[in-house]
């Protein structure tokens, strides 16, 4: 009984994306070996995603050295993919909660070798916190939205830019909102026309639906 | 078997709020003579919701002059309340979708004798079209916002407003919105502070909840 | 008591997308009113979407004449958008029954002024009338893949392309498809990184998603 | 990647309810920091919810003697709001389990500088306990219930009190009521007309939802 | 291709309930068969439920003599049970729409040839209707409560009465309330002990448990 | 800030049912406090539902002494109430999972004085095991069948027997299964008439309902 | 813009079974062009399923005389696929209501070939009319349960037979059972062993699944 | 009180199929009493399920030795079932995380003595894993598809291969997927014909299916 990952190294070629290693759930085995083997100059660029820090400390410092790891997201990678020349990618997110989500897109797309910037805290409670980062939006080629609750910043940023948008439900909250479904029912009736949503915490998804954008630009 | 309604008429005095007659399901009998009962001089102000076409009909021409029939809203009364002295209540909806029901609201004020505007399609797709009207909102006793699909008026308005605010999901939509349960829950989870939510369509209950702030102000 | 809708006129300006006219729900006056303002040559391109057979023909036919109605996406246009000049969508749809919803998305695209091409009855249970047609929708700079029940389509899909990626999930089926949620989770889950998922049967908002990549493509 | 709090220093101003710090699932670090910053004396009044004893210990014994800690309630403050010079809310429970939720919106209350009552153990099971203290109850300016499973006192209530009242539902119970579902859609329900709710255990909104109230009454 | 039912005619002797034929759903041809073969004198108790009145015009003038038929409840029946000696049953209502449900368990009831008696349009918004009633209702060997919406009377009456208790929701009401799982909900987690509930508008089946302790009493 | 609970104790006069003590989630001060009060010989005989062992462990081994404490079942009492003079219940449960259940029903009826058998593992995989049993089963005054999963159970003892009857679904099982909800679905819809169903996991509740049944067989 | 469908002319050669017709919310044009292509002798063997009588209407008499049209099941056929030389499916009901799907499955069998038997009225409630027919159930080599409701005659059936066993939940009944959800989960948490479960109220993919087997015994 | 299980030893001569032991949940003391009864050399082949490591822990070394337990799967038996002469059975599943439940169908099948092999990695992401194993998986006497997440394999594989086939939803995933629901209504609903589904996770289920299958071919 062996349970080695079968990599689809034909992806990146098929579709412009690489695999990434989804961690949360994988054995402590299997995650040892793995980090053990793509670090900073392994010619091997590999996403880790939900890496917890108990799981990035199953290996040793020297491995771990190889690795730009970042708690917060529970993102690690060594090598990254190629920058791009070209294309920009803005994140915008409600509230701190928000943060993990909000993380894992950025460095999803840094990892992929794409600019990207990240406006925290903007919130439709306090709308001038939105609209004194309009410009700096605006001038993105794709744009994400993160938010649970009510998930209203995305209605609201819909209807204030004309990028490409996508929004991200997240499972911040309690009672009614607790698991994202709240944020996310919310984002699907969004009155805001033209925008894709990803599953609820999934800042990688829409990273790569970003990517396909810029990759496209870039064609 | 007689199936006629038990009026609670002390209600009025324990709670300041009269008796209405929820139409919708009755049988064409009751409603026939229900509505023959009270019309304008009966000196029984009574208010009928979800009163549909069909079943004003039922009455003869000369009853049917007895009411303020209100199709839109489906709310009809002969005779209203006392007209308050004080106190103004605003009505904000998002759509022309949500007019049956923020109309409901307006009508059950009118009916209690109570001060109260309507503003529709302030939806936050377009916000000019919220801000414009705020400082005519920010006047009122009580605001009740009306709004289906996301509902991010109500945390958009939440934090624009200090007046008590109450929220009506509607059931606008389809999809993932269509019974207006993305609205409700997207309302319980408004990011913003102090909002008091009803049943989805309830424009009749939350007319009744800022009347009971009214009769508050009026104490 | 009007009812008239509070046209956002700035829209286009502000987005890059008009607004549109949903027209399930709409009273009969509204609808005769709004279809009497807008035909071919009125100078206003407005888009009539879920117009049903009913509604288009509560018009006199000299109106009739003014509009491109079609009725298995209840979508109708006078004037359409000026044409882009570059940029191109594919649409690929599983079953028959997920026409009106496919045709949606084209009709609006037409509307917009944006290119586009339509592939039906693609669904997996036979591949090979999805790998018949590859070289086509990978020229696209987004594919909308529109499909019911279990919408693996989407998945199978995701594999294949490196273009920007829509899923939309449609109403067919019965039992535990019957509403749509099992498409609609069913994409929201897809293996496939990077797709952004529209609510139940909006053909109309990955549409819109994927004009906001057009107009990107543009600038 | 810095993850601190952007205050929204002018909400006082705008909607009379300061921002309150929401603890649960804020990292050690953002907590610790958070807590130093703003004890008794400090000149901001700051509410803390959701502050559990492990994340209070975080500092040090100096820093707890500068807070107003409740465990029960998981709300702690150093400096509170200018006291109200009238206005008076109750809140009635019923039953102990739900002691952390009223006491949630009694501790807010406080923090806000309104006076406050709080009755527990009124279910409907024995009505006794509640018709005793009616004319306390229907001397407020605003009424608050709490209640959990299938929240039966919320409709008893509102059929007694001509006070403007909110219902908070709570988590309490297993099986069927086991997340709070049963009480909110009870709430939402109920039969007792004019009852604005809130989110599954949310007291901190019961309360500020009254404040609303009571700004009012001061103007 | 026949259809007939295949009666379970031991069915009285095992549990001392016979079957019932539940008419919804069933074809005109089966319905006009079954109440040909069972009117008065056939000597053939037989208990039609959810009969509607479409149905039950299917049948002669002649047949239809031969049936004691109540359209409120849909139910009918030609011979009855034999009368029971002891035995008492009193079925205790919220409100007027819920008058189909607790009339299906009277004339159930009555059928069997138990003694049953109906107090409708005890809400518990007006708790007087319930406490001028209470001795009546105490000396019943077993007590039904049909209420909808947030069923509260269920928790009041089971805080009242030492009778077998049985509870059954209703459809009644709209939005959060609409299919009765709200009442639903709200009976299962009742906060009074004791209480065996019933499926949604099951008002046939609580008649059946009511009859099984009045079985029991007369053994 | 006292927490004390405050004691229904004219509860048995009206209903016949004494108060109980629900732990879960208790504080360890409360249950300290009240195991401490009410130990063999206080005179008040009090049950203790849902008690852990981790919360019976709070009190001296002289408390203990004083309880009768049932850990599967989590239950405990000191004293107990009268022995009823007849009646018996008879619990029937699906496999060895919903032990903690079906005993919870024993244990209360015990408590309450009431003679009861338990029959385990009566599952409908094996018919003979339930068969074997039936004639004890039929002896009862009323009979309390405990199952998760399907339930199955339910509506082959109703078939079985003329006894009252009552239905306790519980949470056993992954999956579809896990919380109960299939199994509490399955029962409401049971095809055996007349069977009143208890909260997921409420077999204190389903005793109570059989106690309101032996104190009317001795009135 | 054409909507034919794109038949998979190489399915029976890949998987055995042929592509099938689901007529349901088809357009009346197809539904009259796809009938008039597949009568008897057409040497293309097609099964049409959940065709109503209306739709069947749509075309001229003779070309009915070319289909085996049975309105219950819905279903329709001219030639059939090429009789099987062995294998025998049993298909066993709970009650009347569940008719239209066991005969949609029992049509199926016919159409593809092979030999099945159908026992309607087979529910638990009395065990004997299920036990009677036990030794012709169990000589099939695939037996389908159809059933609504509580399912329970899945679990016996299960618990008596080892023969290949499928289930199909119906969507028969009301208030917790309507759409078939407390069938299918009932279903798919049965305590017996190894059983395949179908989609509400899907008799056809329940056919193909006994339609497989039989297709390997003859391999 | 004993809490034994009553073992049900004529399950094997009725259904083929001998009664398993599912240990998630188990007392400790249960467990202990189990394992040590069933070694290998016991001379009766019992299937543990759901058999954690910890639990495995509670036996002695020797104990331990005489069972072959599998960690992944966490299954363990001691004496297996007669080989079967003839059969053989298919298990592919879509990615690493299906892990457990795939292993669990296969060790189910090696301990009822029916060939078995296993596919692993073969999402639709990366069809070319599915396609370079179709001739191995084709030649199958049941094929069990495990898959997570969206589930599409399940229906790429039933447009590919002509053996009876079974699915089995896996609880991976996160947001919308996180407890297998997804799975679940994507392979209840797929449009490949004639496919059972097993509850989420119930590896154990599909493997007894299987069985059922081959044990028909055996007779």
């Amino acid at each position: 009984m062996k349970n080695s990952i079968l990599f689809d190294h034909g992806r990146t070629a098929r579709i412009g994306l690489p695999e990434a290693v989804f961690c949360q759930g994988k054995s402590d085995e299997a995650m040892a070996d793995l980090l053990s083997r793509f670090p900073k100059g392994s010619g091997h660029p590999i996403l880790f995603t939900r890496l917890s820090a108990a799981q990035f400390d199953l290996v040793s410092d020297d491995v771990k050295l190889g690795y730009d790891y970042h708690p917060l997201s529970g993102t690690a990678f060594g090598d990254t993919m190629e920058p791009k020349s070209s294309g920009k990618v803005v994140i915008v997110s409600a509230g701190t909660a928000d943060g993990p989500v909000a993380w894992e897109a950025s460095r999803t797309l840094t990892y992929l070798g794409i600019e990207n910037h990240i406006f925290e805290d903007c919130g439709v409670a306090g709308l001038w916190r939105l609209t004194e980062r309009l410009d700096d939006i605006n001038s993105a080629d794709a744009v994400i939205v993160v938010a649970g609750l009510d998930a209203a910043l995305l209605s609201v940023m819909g209807g204030l830019t004309s990028s490409p948008l996508f929004g991200v439900p997240t499972s911040v909250g309690y009672g009614v909102a607790e698991h994202g479904k709240a944020a996310l029912s919310s984002m699907l009736t969004s009155c805001a026309p033209g925008v894709g949503i990803l599953n609820i915490d999934n800042g990688y998804g829409a990273a790569c639906a970003a990517a396909r954008i810029i990759n496209r630009l870039e064609r």
